[in-house]
């Protein structure tokens, strides 16, 4: 039997659908990509079933819908979705899936990257151990450091667990805030305490590690007063999305020694204007939103993709659905 | 009852003894700076019970110790000792100690942010973001990653213990080549695996920690022979002390690529001339010695020589004396 259609973009060297992801793609669908459909819309329009979002292209518009009358899902590679009006596309009865989980362990690891790198004073270390201008070593320079100290994670989704689980094991104290309570049996294993109220959290971390999904509620969840509740100390880490941060207040804070520093691997826009305050200031880490680059956890989002394609084909329920 | 003398360096800014340090051995003795020692060895030279090694300083010669009739101790303020001639110093009947175990939890803490940091590509990823030039993310660029990948520990000491710890909860398989087996019920707790010989071992790794303690026998323990052991996808970490790896056959893996990449908080020497090809890589991290570089760590260390110094003037067995 012949494969369905799918959709992908392939617009430029920057978007490009790298090899194994078309590989993963072509064991179930046929791919049109959005330069033939353009081309060719009269051919293919009765024909496409799914879209595949990855790096958040195509564009999913009403315009693109409206031409694909056969279709039945549109499949974002990734665990975020907010490029997406879910509203808009399934109110023509469409589905739209993500892929959450695969990738949480793959941003957990980086979300520690980022606590160590931040506790260490790595990311200075190591300019000034490699530059071309260094002729000695400061004996006395210290970092904060990370060992026994106390993480608080505000959003205990999958990724945020895994860090608690991952943190538990450098000996730190494990608070979180979340809509809604752990299991007991949950916060044992991490040995993590919940917080109903993030303002009464955030007094007592030296590390705060945004892990949340983004929802009208969580924008700019980490604002002005929080970052006034936060121990002068304390270190300000995001691995969810950039709008979750109120990056003026954080730059605010950050200069008046609200908070003691920050990193980033998500900011708001990406990259952030190359003449933003958050670049120059040498108590800030920014990373280029790699949370889930690892070969590894990008073949899988892939395959989450897929699986979610083939079950809005065959007409099952899809493992990972996105309704709101 | 007046304090006991003991000596102490503080030549220039770059090996001042910090204040915190100065505050804690004043507990038990009285100071005397090798500037006010050298001037006045005449009062001093009958007085002085126990020197302080810190950063190095003050030189342990034959000839500062001819001069220096009562001493009981040089205590070093650090793990590493191969700055001291230890024979020379016992034959005075002066005993040496040093200040290990204390500085464990710190180290491990910067060995899993070097796996992190080369296993993300974390160092190249921050550059990019915060690059003035920078005007895109690439979107296919994906690192090796850690989770569920390979780390064998060459030296499974206090230090390389607690990083197979750590690396548990990144579900890391943890091998380990030792002098001597652990015990089964510590192998277990961290899941790791030992193997007797090294060169058995190097071609099973992701990465490859060296955390063993300086001795005729490490030196150069990683060379050419076991970089073409390794996998040419594995990363070479190095906390001990750079005389453990051979630099030059570690810049002609890397050139050639035998291994993938490196990270080094350790090189011979400290810093590197700044001509050394090692710097230059874009696969090379290099850290400035910076494994103990917390202040928690750092007050742990002077608190150990301190009290080792204690002891040796009231005559009681050493909390870790050194004697090789």
């Amino acid at each position: 039997m012949a494969k369905p259609y799918c959709l992908c973009s392939a617009q430029d060297e920057l978007y490009q659908v790298p090899a194994n992801f078309v590989k993963e793609i072509e064991k179930h669908f046929s791919i049109v990509w959005i330069e033939e459909f353009n081309s060719n819309s009269e051919v293919y329009s009765d024909k496409i079933v799914a879209i595949f979002s990855i790096h958040q292209q195509p564009k999913i518009t009403k315009e693109l819908i409206d031409r694909l009358p056969k279709l039945k899902i549109v499949a974002v590679a990734a665990a975020g979705y907010n490029h997406i009006d879910v509203q808009m596309v399934r109110s023509y009865g469409v589905k739209v899936s993500n892929a959450p989980k695969v990738l949480d362990e793959t941003v957990a690891d980086l979300a520690v990257a980022l606590i160590l790198a931040a506790g260490r004073n790595l990311i200075n270390g190591v300019k000034l151990a490699m530059s071309p201008s260094t002729t000695f070593f400061p004996k006395n320079d210290v970092a904060k450091g990370v060992f026994g100290t106390t993480l608080g994670i505000v959003g205990m989704g999958g990724i945020g667990y895994k860090v608690a689980f991952r943190a538990k094991a450098f000996n730190m104290k494990v608070l979180y805030n979340n809509r809604s309570r752990r299991s007991v049996k949950d916060e044992e294993q991490v040995g993590a305490t919940y917080f109903s109220s993030l303002n009464e959290m955030l007094p007592l971390c030296d590390y705060v590690l945004v892990a949340v999904n983004v929802t009208p509620e969580t924008r700019k969840i980490m604002g002005w007063k929080q970052f006034e509740l936060m121990k002068t100390s304390a270190t300000l880490l995001n691995v969810s999305r950039g709008v979750t941060v109120d990056q003026e207040a954080l730059v605010k804070a950050l200069n008046c020694g609200e908070i003691h520093s920050a990193a980033l691997d998500v900011t708001d826009p990406e990259p952030l204007p190359r003449n933003h305050p958050l670049l120059t200031m040498n108590n800030v880490i920014i990373s280029p939103h790699c949370g889930s680059a690892t070969e590894m956890a990008r073949l899988a989002m892939i395959g989450k993709a897929v699986e979610n394609a083939v079950a809005a084909v065959e007409g099952t329920p899809l493992p990972s659905e996105v309704c709101d």
